[in-house]
């Protein structure tokens, strides 16, 4: 019997919408809970530009919904909700669930883990990081540039043979995807990167080859960087310097890469502070790490963020 | 005999133009050096809102030259000139100097009176610091929004006669003005406000009272605040914390303030990064104080330079 049988994305904008369209390409079953998308996919498909190849999936093969009452129950959720709306989880996730069913989140930041477990249970919750560059072009039309692995897991336990289920089917759809047996450790090694270009392309409206592209902004964002491994080593999650290095470049191949927080500034949307900047920062703090460069960053953020 | 008999403002803008203005109105014998009004301001003269009293100089009252070779050499040269155009010292000051003239430089931030020094002889030099929120509306129209103490001195002693002279010049002319003894601290005084609010100010695009006009925004000004008066402490220039309060309080009645810096951002033009962050932090490195939030803004605006 494979696991799982059936599958419901839940805020699927670009992230969810691409993963969701290759594992539909993929012939599997998958139900996609769009916020504002929906009406627009059910009537014209997807269409999806990724550096791994281009395609479109016809209305037909898409199964779009804009309420999750119309979604059956499903072995697996994968959430991939923007973390500021966090506060649907109960009203979009419970109609979902039958007794066994799983939860994959694949947000962004830290704390969306421990909020779905408060809800639903610890056991039901995997956690996993997407590496990749995507964005929303327009209704139905994604945009996946660079980059794309997974790594998930257990949000309490190493890896289980449901991980490496989910793993499996990803990887089998065009989606690079490793099962892992520490989940915040990977979190903490996204961190490493979302903090620095996350933070400073909403800050200071630059996108990433602006930031790596002149020994100042290259400084700072490696100065930032040290700053998240040396609160992780802390924690216990110890990596090497050289992962600056390596982040540095697979931040080359972006090009001129626009964070989904600068995108959010831009167009006065709620930024995604709290997941990035805020839950790190307390968690860090309660370990006795010292990060100014985040504070300042979290607290300019938070600023910016009343202003809209 | 009154000392000094005749006084040229370098590079009157807003601040030297209001300065310069209010000397005129009390008699005193002005020669103003202008970069972008000379012209405008030589027909039309001078117009002057001002929270100390509305006032104009029509334009026989008023020299105004865009040339400093056509202005006499004075006993007193003040410099105005944004701090971006100290390269230009040499060629503007010099045609003013007799052997006994005197420079006082208004500018913000740090290293613009050793650059003087460097080059017309530390004997020659005071520095002030302007406590003031004036910005220039349009050519020859200036608006005195708030405060206007000056603080000054010698460069390298105590308060002598000259520096009194000055003093008493300007508090004659609706100025209010100290001579004191120690420039170096009166800078770093005025450091603890220039670089939280020309610092978020320019890096968010926020007036001053958007920054402290809620919790986080004023949490943050007042870490950046506490983060500059304890490297002074290092320097030996002591503040008590209640300064900061102080200077706070001083903000909220200036209502929705730009700093000249966050001007500059908005019209692309060259900001003080070096005087307000840059020099500082030299200094204070070299002290071995530890200035990550101000390392944070040096950088972050230095980039932001480096984009326009």
């Amino acid at each position: 019997v494979t696991w799982p049988e059936n599958i419901a994305i839940i805020g699927a904008g670009a992230l969810g919408g691409y993963y969701g369209a290759r594992l539909i390409q993929h012939e599997y079953d998958v139900h996609l809970h769009m916020r504002s998308d929906a009406a627009h996919v059910a009537t014209n498909g997807l269409q999806i530009e990724s550096l791994d190849g281009d395609f479109t999936l016809p209305p037909e093969k898409v199964r779009a919904y804009e309420n999750v009452e119309t979604i059956p129950k499903v072995d697996l959720v994968i959430v991939t909700l923007k973390s500021t709306a966090n506060g649907e989880f109960r009203n979009l996730i419970t109609p979902l669930l039958k007794d066994d069913s799983a939860i994959l989140t694949l947000q962004n930041g830290l704390g969306n883990d421990r909020q779905l477990a408060e809800l639903f249970g610890a056991r039901r919750i995997l956690a996993g990081n997407a590496f990749v560059c995507i964005n929303r072009i327009t209704a139905g039309h994604i945009r996946h540039l660079d980059h794309g692995l997974i790594r998930l897991g257990e949000m309490s336990s190493p890896a289980t043979p449901r991980a490496l289920a989910i793993a499996e089917m990803l990887s089998s759809s065009k989606v690079p995807c490793q099962a892992i047996d520490n989940v915040a450790a990977g979190q903490w090694d996204k961190l490493i990167w979302n903090i620095p270009f996350n933070g400073l392309g909403a800050m200071l409206g630059l996108t990433t080859d602006k930031i790596i592209g002149n020994p100042t902004g290259l400084a700072l964002a490696k100065s930032i960087m040290r700053e998240v491994i040396s609160a992780s080593g802390l924690l216990k999650y110890k990596f090497p310097d050289s992962v600056i290095d390596q982040k540095i470049k697979h931040t080359e191949t972006m090009g001129a890469y626009k964070t989904s927080m600068q995108i959010d500034r831009e167009l006065v949307r709620p930024m995604e502070i709290e997941a990035i900047f805020g839950e790190p920062l307390r968690i860090a703090q309660r370990a006795d790490a010292n990060m100014p460069l985040l504070e300042m960053m979290y607290r300019s953020l938070s600023l910016l963020d009343r202003k809209s």
